[in-house]
């Protein structure tokens, strides 16, 4: 399978305004003179969002893949080397998380993707943002990753996997672009985790975002695939709500030593975010 | 083995005052009129303790053994069914669960200790209660207890276990009280929880506090004797630490579906008990 090749003609757009919107398009870009204007092609129902407090766009379409809070935090979570080294991230989606990892390392990062239609979209992001030179995204299967880029190259491997499990009784298309993103249809969590254990160096951090009800799984096929969960985060929507979401750290051939970070809450009882969402989202000086 | 028999000569004490301490001797009850006022036997340096916010009493000794503020949360954390049924403690030491679960339940509770001394305190502050009715404590190793009491017995099985491995380097006195609660010298961690799913009836729950970086035995331990995690919960000193406790409630042949419940604080930021904590301890009203 090869690279894919995004559409050229991707340029700076021109004025325009932002206007704040919910996550998933924190502040979608609203051009003042129409997309010819803007001189970046959008497809579709596609949109151009802002990406958070990160200084970034990124295109995405509510009908095909936005990203989700998820990712952020993920992003957000990830130990990554400051200076250099080499970075993955599986399930990239429209590649929201190599984008938001490109802020907090120098080094290269690759994303993969197995939708034609979302690497496209994640590729003419970063050429907008002018990340060609670091970013790169490879539009194929996960699972042939090791065979293809090698087993042990990367420092660091990021996955927001498809968090459902195909079951007979769920009705998915599974050719539509969003049950693909949702639903272990081309990729089950022990693949992803397999193969992020094959593509992690020996000491190298292994991340992912999941649900809690996959928690002991996540753990399990972590530990059965060398890599020792180190840093565990649960996100609580608020102060006396179950978690919903889990941040989990591993390392490739770690010994045996799980912390559990402090709580990640996401709203005040009044229903905004709570400071450390807001530094997460929009930065540190909001 | 017998069922440990305690010495008698234990009746209702005289007068005394409470003077408040930390917790595991939340407050000391200090007879105004010497021991032989309080009529009831104290050995060596024990003393009796006024548990907390439960109007009971407990027997024990700084130098043999103290109850730890893990098993008063793991006492509070427990599903028990309120009119009937049948708990079992593992690893019981003074008692302090059973004599907790008391308030909590009309039903039936063992303790299970190995240690004679900790179960001749335990039966003494069991019968100074008045509820040898309802509690008894048998004075043996648990990994006997499936084939002694049968299995499929209990509706609720607790432990709160001995936490450190064994490990050549660690300068232990495996004779010593205090080394057999809290190192794995009598029984393991994977020993406690196959007793505690033989114990347990299908359905019944099964429950463990721990530490953090034992999380991933215990999870995958539960799931190897089939015993579903279901309930789990953090325990942090205060905000912004790392987690030093966990409370793990799993069900006897039950479906996966874990729930992470929102955390436990234990200190405000200026060192007081949390509102959540003082409940726990000292009773609704405070």
């Amino acid at each position: 399978m090869e690279a894919f090749s995004c559409d050229p003609g991707i340029t700076r757009p021109g004025a325009g305004v932002f206007r704040r919107k919910g996550i998933g398009g924190a502040r979608e870009w609203m051009p003042s003179g129409g997309l010819e204007e803007a001189m970046i092609q959008l497809k579709d129902d596609e949109r151009l969002d802002y990406l958070l407090a990160e200084n970034l766009r990124i295109i995405q379409s509510p009908s095909v893949f936005s990203f989700s809070m998820d990712s952020v935090l993920l992003a957000n979570f990830v130990y990554v080397p400051i200076q250099k080294g080499k970075i993955i991230d599986l399930c990239s989606g429209n590649g929201v998380i190599p984008l938001l990892l490109s802020k907090r390392t120098k080094g290269e990062i690759t994303g993969v993707e197995i939708q034609e239609r979302l690497c496209d979209m994640a590729e003419r992001s970063i050429r907008y943002n002018g990340l060609d030179g670091r970013l790169s995204m490879i539009c194929g299967d996960i699972r042939e990753m090791p065979k293809r880029l090698g087993t042990a190259r990367y420092d660091v491997v990021t996955c927001n996997p498809p968090y459902f499990p195909v079951s007979g009784e769920a009705i998915i298309n599974e050719r539509e672009p969003l049950a693909i993103a949702r639903h272990e249809i081309c990729c089950t969590l022990e693949d992803a985790v397999r193969v992020s254990s094959q593509l992690a160096k020996p000491g190298g951090k292994v991340a992912f975002v999941h649900r809690p009800g996959r928690l002991l799984d996540l753990l399990t096929l972590m530990r059965k695939y060398k890599i020792e969960p180190k840093r565990l985060r649960f996100v609580y929507p608020k102060m006396k709500k179950e978690a919903n979401t889990i941040l989990l750290e591993g390392t490739r051939d770690g010994k045996p030593d799980l912390k559990i970070l402090p709580p990640l809450y996401v709203y005040e009882e009044n229903g905004e975010y709570t400071d450390e969402m807001k530094r997460i989202l929009y930065g540190e000086n909001t």
